[in-house]
């Protein structure tokens, strides 16, 4: 099984793609919905097909510890489990255990860590994190790596890109192992280094010793300023193979996205779009409105009237904020469907301004009419 | 504006009928499924009319407190507020107020009662109830009446029944008069009376001295025994008016449905469903179960084999007990999905028993097949 990657129009840095994968085509750069526990928050898959999604993020950790890999293996994988027949990709497991601080404890063989579930004690070797991806059958499978803490010295971001790299050759070489039918999909390596150009360069450099079909950009959106993000991305993206979908771990903005795109990456996860939703906190052409707010008390307009969502087609905001209030599912459906509206969309015009090597007036155009348009919080 | 009431078919008590109202058409025995706060929990107004919901209920009460009438008034109602464009009964806020136990004080007037949502003093009177109701523009307004207490004496349940009509001809009033372009829809009565078959018919021959277009029985489902209120309704029900629908006011279980069925009932509204549901209580064919339970836990069977709701077409009860032990939203939006189609569908079944002249034999199959069927709570 190899992921097939045809980059299809440039614009400056930036391209758009078609990524073939095991259960279908996703159209680059792409933003992938979060569905941590296999659902992504509040949506039924019908209707993130219905908003164009074309490829979601799963939670390896949190899908390990429930329903364990076991039980989603028995539906034929995280696809037949939760109803979505487009591609997946999930993560290793790494960012998640790391953010677990006092209760795992790191080796050269892996993390162990007590469950936060039930307090068990589990083990997430890269061996055990290729073993519950290919039961889940993503396919994209992503290397367990260390994420390295922010702020880390030169020394600790090289001792832990260093052990990353190691687990990426283990994680190469068991995902890519024969029997049960061989990997359901493809693996991709993430590089690391911190906030290190020389280190990003090296740990690119020792992946690349191997043929991963595609790399992702790890141990970012971790707390670091802006520019050096950018800064980051500006030195190592030229470097990485230009025939190859490019993946942004964790990111993030709107603003994030564009940046990153002009940037050269071709996709991107964040649970911003689902969890803002489900906090009042909705995306909008002019920036982002709070949903709480008494403004919004009997305002009989949509969201966004430049937005063509379900929620802004038929839901006045003053609806809306009832629902809020009333702590409605309702509530937490409409705004969802019109967060990821907005970033699907967002993706769509990307690819389209690129194809119209307009990007750079697009990108302006979008930050100038976000910009300073955010409203207080209630 | 008058309610057209069409009998159709007969079998025994039962009847099925066409109830035509200013948004649409109703065919009975209809269920109602309870629309609180503008919003039938976790469904759109879309998926209500995909499982073939085609009236629904809002609370008067509720909606008065969050958002108050005038934001529903400027959506042009109930309607527009919550983009529903079939029929809506409201109830008078009579019954949610009771409930309210130490924060009420009853009087000839009215009653008047601290706001559970801030504490603010708020009164309802015959004639607020309906300036609300009139405001939300529902098809079927409902007379304000006193929910009797049970268990209540004779002399108890006189002066309560007594006083409901008194407001009953208050409410009549007051709802028919001029003045915002005259009365949305139309008013039904309520029969009071507790469990005392004379205060019933007592009640009954009041309300009759008015011509509403259709008669509730209240008062009942307030903790009762079964037989009692089957006593009440035998009793009771083959006095109201053959031409002109019975709605039994907050039953029940599906048993309770197809028992006052069979005793000439042809409305119906609970919470029970969407309550459930979001609960893990899930109603089959074979009784109800919850989906909480360890076994389901590998389960890859659909809630009900019998059914053929969307949550039944594609989900295992395996991933909907993930769902519900990870408190996902999506959990609850599939089991609601699931037990208002097994209530819908129950209705549909019921009617086309009548036309077919098989009630009696549905009834006792319906019944057989889900007695003793029902799983331990976990």
């Amino acid at each position: 099984m190899t992921a097939h990657f045809e980059v299809c129009a440039r614009d400056g840095l930036a391209r758009t793609g078609r990524l073939r994968l095991a259960h279908g085509e996703v159209a680059t750069p792409a933003f992938m919905p979060v569905g941590t526990y296999g659902t992504v928050k509040a949506m039924t898959p019908e209707e993130l097909e219905g908003l164009g999604a074309e490829i979601i993020l799963g939670n390896t950790l949190h899908l390990m510890l429930r329903p364990g890999a076991a039980v989603v293996a028995k539906h034929g994988g995280l696809h037949g489990f939760m109803h979505w027949q487009r591609p997946i990709l999930t993560d290793s497991g790494g960012f998640q255990v790391f953010s677990l601080e006092r209760l795992r404890k790191l080796s050269e063989e892996g993390v162990h860590f007590r469950s936060p579930v039930d307090g068990a004690e589990v083990r997430l070797t890269p061996e055990d994190s290729m073993d519950v991806q290919r039961a889940l059958r993503s396919d994209i499978a992503m290397a367990l790596d260390e994420c390295t803490p922010h702020p880390a010295s030169e020394a600790q971001a090289r001792a832990s890109m260093e052990r990353s790299m190691r687990w990426a050759v283990r994680s190469y070489a068991h995902y890519h192992r024969d029997g049960d039918g061989g990997p359901p999909g493809v693996l991709f390596g993430i590089v690391q280094g911190g906030m290190h150009a020389h280190l990003r360069q090296a740990s690119l450099e020792s992946l690349l010793r191997l043929r991963w079909p595609g790399l992702a950009v790890g141990g970012l959106a971790v707390g670091e300023p802006e520019e050096v993000r950018l800064q980051v991305l500006e030195e190592l993206v030229p470097h990485m193979p230009a025939d190859r979908p490019r993946y942004l771990m964790g990111v993030g903005r709107p603003e994030d996205i564009v940046a990153a795109v002009l940037r050269g990456i071709d996709m991107f996860d964040c649970v911003m779009p689902t969890r803002h939703a489900r906090n009042g906190h909705l995306f909008t052409s002019r920036g982002t409105l709070n949903i709480r707010n008494q403004v919004h008390r009997e305002a009989l307009g949509p969201i966004d009237p430049e937005c063509g969502c379900y929620t802004c087609r038929h839901y006045s905001r003053a609806y809306l904020r009832h629902l809020e209030r009333c702590n409605e599912i309702l509530g937490a459906r409409l705004n969802t469907l019109h967060n990821l509206y907005f970033y699907l969309q967002l993706m769509r015009r990307l690819r389209s301004a690129i194809e119209a090597g307009q990007l750079a007036a697009f990108a302006a155009a979008f930050l100038a009419a976000r910009r300073d348009g955010d409203e207080p919080v209630a």
